[in-house]
């Protein structure tokens, strides 16, 4: 089955890359999308975005065989109230939320019968965000994660399969899985990055203009995530904070050892560890999911 | 002045890329090359890395203007001590470590009178190692802090031309402030991406296979930096151990208050602070020391 009509809910990065991806699809699908801001819709409709940009929730998922909401964590379940009465029989509401229990939790009990609810979970993105933002190949060879969490079989591969079509790979997944792996391998990193960035900023003795200076050292792989959108991130931590939380500790624990090795010139055990984080490294090359060219691949701006 | 004679010793990433940006600017300087290990010194010689490989100390330092330590931190000391002999009245003795209180009290001692020792610090690397590693354009565009600690400004100046020719900018620095600020925007950083990347190797629950699989979600970019040298890095905290720890004081305090904020759904904090990091992040775009190309700039591999 393919989706005739395609409501997308929340034009920022992620929405406005599925639009351009569906389009260098060829899909011949309608595609009807809404924003709360005026300003936003306004955007869209300047640039070309979805078939139509409707100016209410009722209008955007009307007769839509697929509706996508793409809007912060915590703006979720609001939004599924407000449509619930207005959803076709027999259509999907997906979501592309970091976070699957709380999404899930926020949006399933609005689900009418007859429609079909399959979260989803696209790994992509850039530190931009907004309708201006998005780009037709940001999911290409990336992951979708799908958390069928009861969805009949046919509605989840057929969210699949349209994931494939804006090129992206995907994975099925339960709830309490992806929330644990998204904490590791996600949410964690940019709480990290963040606290860095915040370190290096509040540091009275090193100036601002030091740290971006030279921050190829190193620093600058930090900015890079630390520069994602805040209501997105500050929703991810407070929807999922038990494994964040758990990780969290996980992590300390084993910084706290590091720096007992700095501490005590333990360079043995610096030296194990340092050896050890370079096999993963060259797992991720393998994988494809990152190029080793020289000064990681980047262009150089002059 | 020009040094009509140049000796590497150590032929790693970044003597190689050294010898490859002085190829690169047409210097007609002879370059002479030493690593410890004959293995090195064979690969340097069939990838016609310096102008000579030398199998000893002794005969590499041999009528050279300038010297470059190019070996990691702990093993500067020794080295010094071997070459002071048969150093060249006039010479300058540089360095490229990371830190440079500890390299200055190990090498400093070992200098002889008429000959200079002008600390230098080059701030740009690869996660690869190795004289197989290295490019001619790895300065392009990055600093090169200068550390004199009393050299001669004529000795210092020299050196600061030297590091212009291969594509680099210098800043002249005091000691500590040096170790301070690598301390912020290189070594904590370091240190926290292997933490991380070590963390999420040592969780059960979730394989590295997965976590090599989403790694494009965020965690990519701490293994990039987590996959560095391993003895250049241990040597690094091992000698720069006071400002490490402090920064890392501050880190772990800054990172427990955002933990309170998760625990106890403060979302304004954490939405002011997420908020707040952004700027630096257009603070280093705008000094051209990154890109916003899609996806980092990364080429993708198919």
């Amino acid at each position: 089955m393919t989706y005739r009509k395609v409501a997308l809910i929340g034009l920022g990065l992620i929405a406005s890359s599925m639009y351009w991806a569906m389009k260098r699809a060829g899909m011949e699908t309608h595609v009807s999308g809404y924003a709360r801001s005026e300003k936003t819709r306004e955007t869209a409709r300047r640039l070309g975005l979805c078939d139509v940009v409707c100016d209410s929730l009722e209008e955007v998922v009307k007769d839509a065989d697929l509706v996508v909401l793409a809007v912060p964590v915590g703006a979720m379940g609001g939004i599924a109230e407000t449509i619930a009465p207005h959803l076709k029989p027999g259509a999907t509401v997906t979501d592309v939320g970091s976070v699957k229990r709380a999404v899930i939790e926020a949006v399933r009990p609005h689900i009418p019968e007859g429609v079909h609810f399959v979260p989803a979970h696209p790994m992509a993105g850039t530190e931009h965000s907004g309708p201006d933002s998005g780009f037709a190949s940001l999911f290409d060879n990336r992951w979708c994660l799908i958390v069928p969490d009861g969805a009949p079989d046919a509605a989840t591969a057929a969210l699949e399969d349209f994931w494939h079509a804006l090129g992206a790979n995907t994975e099925r997944m339960d709830v309490q899985h992806h929330d644990l792996v998204c904490a590791v391998v996600s949410h964690i990193p940019h709480l990290i990055a963040y606290t860095m960035v915040g370190v290096a900023d509040d540091l009275r003795r090193v100036s601002d203009q030091e740290v971006i200076k030279f921050s190829a050292a190193g620093f600058r792989d930090f900015t890079r995530i630390a520069a994602s959108d805040p209501t997105m991130w500050r929703d991810v931590f407070l929807t999922n904070k038990e494994a964040t939380l758990e990780i969290l500790g996980r992590f300390t624990e084993e910084l706290f050892a590091l720096q007992r090795a700095i501490r005590t010139g333990d360079g043995d055990t610096l030296f194990d560890y340092f050896t050890h984080t370079r096999e993963i490294r060259r797992g991720i090359l393998q994988a494809g999911q990152d190029t080793e060219a020289p000064d990681f691949g980047r262009i150089r701006k002059e």
